[in-house]
């Protein structure tokens, strides 16, 4: 009896690790029970505080685990934004590296700008220069085009100051805020002004966050079968379908996940709405965050007056409804995930 | 040591059992093993033999779970669409029942139509007139107010000649698939020529598909405070944003979900585009699926001629590209779930 009772317990636990093991590893548990890059203080407390409450049965700020949603913006909030949006600067590669092809453009805005200052052109064209660009950067690009060439892009572009590469300048206290929040049942969302097309290909590996997870712009696209071979395929129109910035962020929201959040954050005013969507749930607990960057030594300290990632009314906004504000500079241990061996 | 041996098992199993339970419900593996509603033949074989090859590390059809992405139609593939779909029912009843604040719509089409005839007046109007009769029915709700409208309405309206509510109209067999599927790491996803905002209400608890993993048709809009109270609401233009049908099918899929399907599934001409694009992925397994409405007896038999899910290009391709096309009548031995005792 002893001997089938060692047994009985080790074939429970084996069967139990089967059980375990067999689920798809996206959902998996990731067993991230502390926030070790964050420095100790009201900011973490507050966050931890939270989590311990909504997913506690017995506190009445409990949320059923299927509610556990958590927005966040990209740039700005999980990784640098500074000089400039990295999206744009995969938009302004790719409209260097095709203009031979065009040589009116050398005459033409908004690409005359571009070809003549790179990335620092892009201030003087304005909103609608700027869609002008991604749509020619993307329109008539195939899915499977854009995907490799985002791939691609990504492995070989660098921070033009800090010279890695930008996959290494995401904010590791938020990737393990992303981490921390999965491991206590919450499903964690980019909700992005940037285009999805140029988030997915790496955000999976970056951030832990899948595909069917990413929300960003659109391009308005067709899908078609060729005259010719019949095959069919997806591609993009040179035409920007939805910018997902703004009051865009809830209406995203709904329209994507069809939920309303119990976690958001956020670094500019372009996150105003979702942070405020979000603390404006009256059935559940919710936390609105927003990442200030105060840190001029370890990375860029910016905000009111910034012309990339102004941060004004959001930061009033904040202060009268009690969202949390975090100090870079004074809750975050370090800023950027360790270097690396190499640059992938 | 022995002793501390029992003990230890016991613990690790205990251990385990706390890990496995502290899944978020939504996420955790559903048991079924079976398809309990499937006629035993070729149709059921070929799915099991399916998901046998691609949940099994060792065959080269294997899919990672991750990838393990599943798509289905609703009307006609999940449940009854004749005589008419049932999201455009909810659009008329609510015309009709707002008419009275109309009195002109008396002599406007497409308003008249529905005036006099009810469900029948779809057939005059045509796709502009049906447009128009969804925009005016949504415009200006809150989502509040819409989910409010929808979930009161699945409560009480009945199909016209089968006296059941909607949600007792669902294929018993196709619940089994969906179930049968999640419990072997898919995750499974409505792509429906339906309002999105008309499904996510009652789905989880029909089909057990959360509102995040159902896509459809999409109205256009806007998050406002109001100048007023200050409070944000998030309403709808009377405008349709994206008719999510026929070849915009990958499109939502490809900017909703951002993978190819490995598993498709359909009845009509409309769902041709969505088939296709899962069984032309060339580098993972595929399985697309058509249901053949072919059981006068015990639901409706109609395929090429009807104006209701027009099954006719979908049954020509399936047979050239060998999908799987499930016989109702042969395949299925029940249709419907067993009559539940209430009208809930």
């Amino acid at each position: 009896m002893k001997a089938f009772s060692i047994r009985s317990g080790i074939f429970l636990g084996i069967l139990l690790i089967a059980a375990c093991n067999n689920q798809p590893p996206a959902e998996r548990k990731e067993s991230v029970r502390s926030l070790p890059s964050w420095n100790e203080g009201a900011t973490k407390q507050s966050i931890v505080d939270f989590v311990d409450r909504v997913t506690n049965r017995n506190d009445p700020a409990f949320v059923l685990p299927a509610e556990r949603i958590a927005v966040f913006d990209n740039d700005g909030t999980l990784w640098s934004e500074q000089p400039m949006y990295v999206p744009l600067v995969f938009v302004v590669d790719r409209i260097q590296q095709i203009a031979s092809l065009h040589p009116d453009w050398k005459k033409k805005q908004p690409y005359r700008s571009i070809l003549q200052n790179g990335v620092a052109g892009i201030s003087a064209i304005g909103e609608q220069g700027i869609t002008a660009l991604i749509e020619t950067a993307m329109g008539g690009l195939t899915t499977e085009e854009s995907d490799a060439l985002v791939k691609s892009w990504m492995t070989k572009a660098r921070h033009p100051e800090l010279n890695r590469p930008y996959t290494e300048l995401i904010y590791q206290p938020m990737v393990e805020l992303l981490q921390y929040l999965r491991s206590n049942g919450f499903k964690t969302y980019i909700v992005s002004g940037g285009g999805v097309d140029f988030m997915r290909p790496w955000m999976e590996q970056a951030y832990g966050i899948p595909p069917e997870q990413v929300i960003g712009s659109l391009m308005d696209m067709k899908y078609e079968e060729s005259p010719v071979t019949h095959q069919p395929s997806l591609s993009f129109f040179p035409k920007m379908g939805f910018y997902s910035n703004g009051p865009n962020k809830p209406v995203a929201i709904r329209q994507f996940i069809g939920r309303r959040p119990v976690f958001a954050a956020g670094n500019s005013d372009g996150d105003r709405q979702m942070l405020e969507y979000t603390a404006t749930g009256e059935d559940k607990s919710h936390f609105a965050m927003i990442v200030h960057h105060t840190d001029a030594q370890r990375e860029v300290a910016y905000d009111r007056q910034s012309r990339i990632g102004k941060l004004d009314q959001a930061l009033n906004q904040a202060s009268k409804a009690g969202w949390t504000v975090v100090n870079m500079k004074q809750d975050w241990k370090t800023i950027f995930p360790a270097q690396t061996s190499g640059s992938n």
